[in-house]
């Protein structure tokens, strides 16, 4: 009984990932590169966007929106001059709290592929279920808070597990909290260690440039030969 | 075939619903009041019960504590010497994302009902499912932190809709925020037009004294005859 309740989970799995890769061929046919943003609720990855995409300079980027419902965060980076594209996962998946790889084909034919160089998928808000299901993407990048607490990645490991990067974001306020950042690398370091990570501040700008030439590093990797 | 569709989504919520009728026969036949109590992560729950718990004097607490993995809340609140019973929806549900009214089922058994008023389930952090199950409970409370933006309400709106108080948390750190709590206020509005709301910090304490009148009240509360 208990063998068939972790095949049928593997089988979903199995298929989201079979869709992954339909689209990572898609992308790689387009010499673009994807990336995959994440993190809780207000943690700040569209004042992030806003701040790091202008100054891509020479990177051609394009952004898949996700949100329950609304397009509020895609309208603020259109005003940016960035090609946007708004998937809902509310009308049409009964209001799913994540993305998920089939999700992500369904707006693969409206996203301008021959136009970008870097694509971001800007991923419900959410620390559980985005981490489960790979869309097609080649790097995982979330964003952790201070205001959240230290504990995060104990509570959400397989989210801090399963990054390329994460950024520790709002480090402007560390002076008004009772946060202890060594706490939180230390328990970072207990689920993912040595995994790449940032400190930044959206309002201040710090840390904005380290994060954009990783982006533009990732944006300008050839693949290996196959 | 999308009539289908919404069929399989009502037998779901129909399912869940007949299981937390059973949950909430179970709490009014020991006269226990159920708060479900919701946010996303790192808005402040478990530091929130610790500030009025305390407080809550001639009123016997329980906290069911739902979290995907681990039991840090579950230990922290453990040291206000109420009862505290852990639900991980990792192990036993995949990883789940929220709580819903059979995973509360299988705790029933173990919560010690005859000693309890209050009951209060921490529900996973997440602002997109626990807003679709019910449990069995008598009100939802959220929290919504001022470092997550005015936007939350019109981003996820179910969850705003579907509660009968809102805790505005971590207002001490509003002078340091470029937040616009007017903005916050209305956007709330706009999606659950006069619900119940209370501006808190769990860090100085202001606004805790009128939490706690707001469960005592509804632990006193007596049900209406049938």
């Amino acid at each position: 009984m208990h063998r068939t309740k972790v095949r049928v989970v593997e089988d979903a799995l199995d298929a989201n990932n079979t869709i992954a890769r339909a689209n990572r061929d898609d992308f790689d046919h387009h010499g673009v590169k994807v990336v995959n943003f994440m993190s809780a609720p207000g943690a700040g990855k569209t004042t992030l966007l806003e701040r790091v995409l202008p100054q891509l300079e020479g990177i051609r980027v394009g952004v898949l929106e996700g949100d329950v419902q609304g397009s509020m965060d895609a309208d603020r980076l259109a005003g940016l001059h960035v090609p946007v594209t708004q998937i809902n996962t509310d009308p049409g998946f009964g209001g799913e709290c994540h993305l998920d790889a089939n999700m992500v084909r369904s707006a693969v034919p409206s996203l301008p592929l021959e136009e970008i160089d870097l694509l971001v998928i800007e991923n419900v808000g959410n620390l559980v279920c985005p981490a489960e299901f790979r869309v097609g993407e080649d790097a995982r990048v979330m964003v952790c808070s201070v205001t959240e607490g230290e504990d995060k990645p104990l509570k959400y490991p397989l989210m801090f597990r399963t990054c390329e990067l994460v950024l520790i974001n709002k480090i402007d306020l560390l002076p008004h909290l009772e946060f202890d950042l060594g706490k939180l690398l230390y328990n970072l370091d207990a689920v993912h260690p040595g995994v790449q990570r940032m400190m930044v501040s959206a309002r201040t700008g710090e840390g904005i440039g380290e994060w954009r030439n990783w982006l533009s590093t990732l944006a300008a990797r050839a693949e290996a030969p196959a």
